[in-house]
């Protein structure tokens, strides 16, 4: 029997029809999720898998899209360890005690599978029910440089004033935190996977707020460690981040399958400049407009893809929580019915 | 006597040094600021010619800046014709009424010389102080979509959903809204000129939230339009904006002497994208780890300035509120000492 087609496109070979999903397409943005959810932190949604399976399963079942993707956190796995993570509703990921020396590198142990049995247990529940459709589920994880962001910065920032301070005025503690921010990375994927993931996901999202030279510096490296330390399980990995239109040709060499490109690049210079498969790139805020507004961007980006296989439709970064489902499953319609990229 | 050497820098003639500002030099990164500064609005302080006049000289004074910058903000006008604008502190312009329909047309008269007279007064004072020193001073505007974007968003925003949701859905009161802050953006900046300003700067801060196709139908026009009308005062005009490395190839046409680029994209290929004098492009953030850190970052941009006359030097964004002076200090000497683009 053929792959099914996420995974086709992943490996840019000829496709049926282009597939689709969202990033963020679980969570946030559903009524059917606000309606499941309680107040609580989204941690502990994420730590009950028959609900975090549901909360996965949701957008398959509305959208018809074309992947699952876990409903986590890519600071999941340092929560786990005990890093004091904690999410806040609105703000996102906050440190009670930020990175801040090499003291710090000892609260940043080798994960287990005990410390990430919730979400090994999310996947299996997750890979049971999408067995009868075929749907792939795509696992994730932070890559190193994003990771190590949050664990300095302390809570989101726009600047970047900290871990570029701390990369520029100490590169050997910087490194040393990206071994040990590797080493968990890579055991987080790879337990996905071994639970039934066919297909990963690697965020550098914020790998747009580096220099070329920086990137090349301070994030490539690491990021190609991991990425070459899931390599032999043959499951197709995504590399993705925003505002990384000047950084493409330098990320496009770090191994993954699928480059992700956010909405700023125009789809058919970001398939140039990646010289492989690629997945993206609507801009997320075309779809606060309405219908019409969503399709006509849709088939806009529809029309930059080119007719070359290798082309998965997405957003260029996460559903905005504001975003009306009605307009993301006309987009699937559209995308299933004009999209041309691979199609034979 | 020979133009100063930054006015020789924007028109690509050969300069003795490399010269060099920083956006945002004046006001909330120094401590000389806060002292005089009271708790009110700065709208308020704008709006007293004397304040803001000692407050536009003081980082001339402190950094020995080859411009000085107008303390000002680019809602000033706005505000001026009572568009409703206040500029809260920690979080930037809010529109109390944000533009919506046709009818808020009417709340953007044409800006006459009595709404900002207190404008025009902090140049004349500026003006008269600098011309010991023969210092230039920098007169600025809001660009059409990025003013747009304020009084459309209402607040300051990242996904910038109501104005993309708005330019799509009805692109011609979008063009009857640009027509309005056109007519206004001009008025303004000749003002600041027949004054006695000596540049100007378009900030189009958030051109970069624009794909290239929205900033080739909803920006690039209204820009020209402004630089047009500006270009036989003969001043040398400057462009701006972050996170417009994909827009600069078509940035450039809109007709500014200088194109500003931000610190994404490498100076060198900067230069090469603008095919005119470049402004910037060190980024802000490395300016906050002390002065060893600043200076290397600086010499790091100056390395990429190459030999070639037109190149400005100034951060790629503005000044952080957090900035230690002292690493600006020393970022102008080390720039004043070393750079090399057009020196002879």
């Amino acid at each position: 029997m053929s792959d099914p087609v996420f995974l086709r496109a992943c490996r840019a070979e000829p496709v049926d029809r282009v597939p689709v999903w969202f990033m963020r397409q679980a969570g946030r943005s559903l009524p059917e999720y606000r309606a499941l959810r309680g107040t609580g932190s989204i941690l502990e949604a994420i730590a009950d898998p028959a609900l975090a399976c549901e909360v996965t399963l949701q957008p398959v079942r509305r959208y018809g899209v074309d992947a699952a993707i876990l409903f986590s956190d890519i600071v999941v796995p340092y929560h786990a360890i005990g890093f004091g993570v904690d999410v806040v509703p609105g703000r996102g990921p906050v440190i009670a005690q930020p990175f801040r020396t090499a003291r710090d590198l000892e609260r940043l142990r080798d994960l287990s599978d005990a410390d990430i049995a919730h979400v090994t247990a999310t996947v299996d529940l997750v890979v049971a029910e999408l067995a009868a459709s075929d749907t792939p589920l795509i696992g994730f994880a932070g890559a190193p440089f994003t990771v190590a962001s949050y664990l300095i910065e302390g809570a989101p920032t726009r600047d970047f004033a900290l871990i570029k301070s701390l990369m520029h005025a100490d590169p050997v503690l910087f490194d040393r935190l990206l071994d040990r921010l590797v080493a968990i990375t890579v055991a987080f994927l790879r337990a996905q996977v071994a639970h039934g993931a066919r297909a990963l996901q690697l965020f550098d999202s914020w790998a747009g707020a580096l220099t070329r030279d920086e990137y090349r510096r301070f994030a490539l490296p690491a990021t190609q460690r991991v990425l070459d330390a899931v390599a032999d399980l043959g499951v197709p990995t995504i590399l993705f981040g925003v505002g990384t239109g000047e950084l493409l040709t330098l990320m496009t060499t770090a191994g993954s399958t699928v480059l992700g490109i956010d909405w700023h690049v125009d789809l058919d210079e970001g398939r140039r400049r990646a010289a492989k498969p690629v997945q993206g790139n609507l801009d997320p805020a075309r779809c606060l407009g309405g219908i019409d507004l969503g399709v006509t961007a849709a088939r806009e980006v529809l029309g930059r893809a080119g007719r070359e296989a290798g082309y998965i439709f997405n957003l260029g970064h996460g559903v905005l929580p504001a975003t009306d489902p009605a307009v993301l499953e006309a987009v699937v319609r559209v995308v299933h019915d004009e999209g041309r990229a691979g199609v034979q």
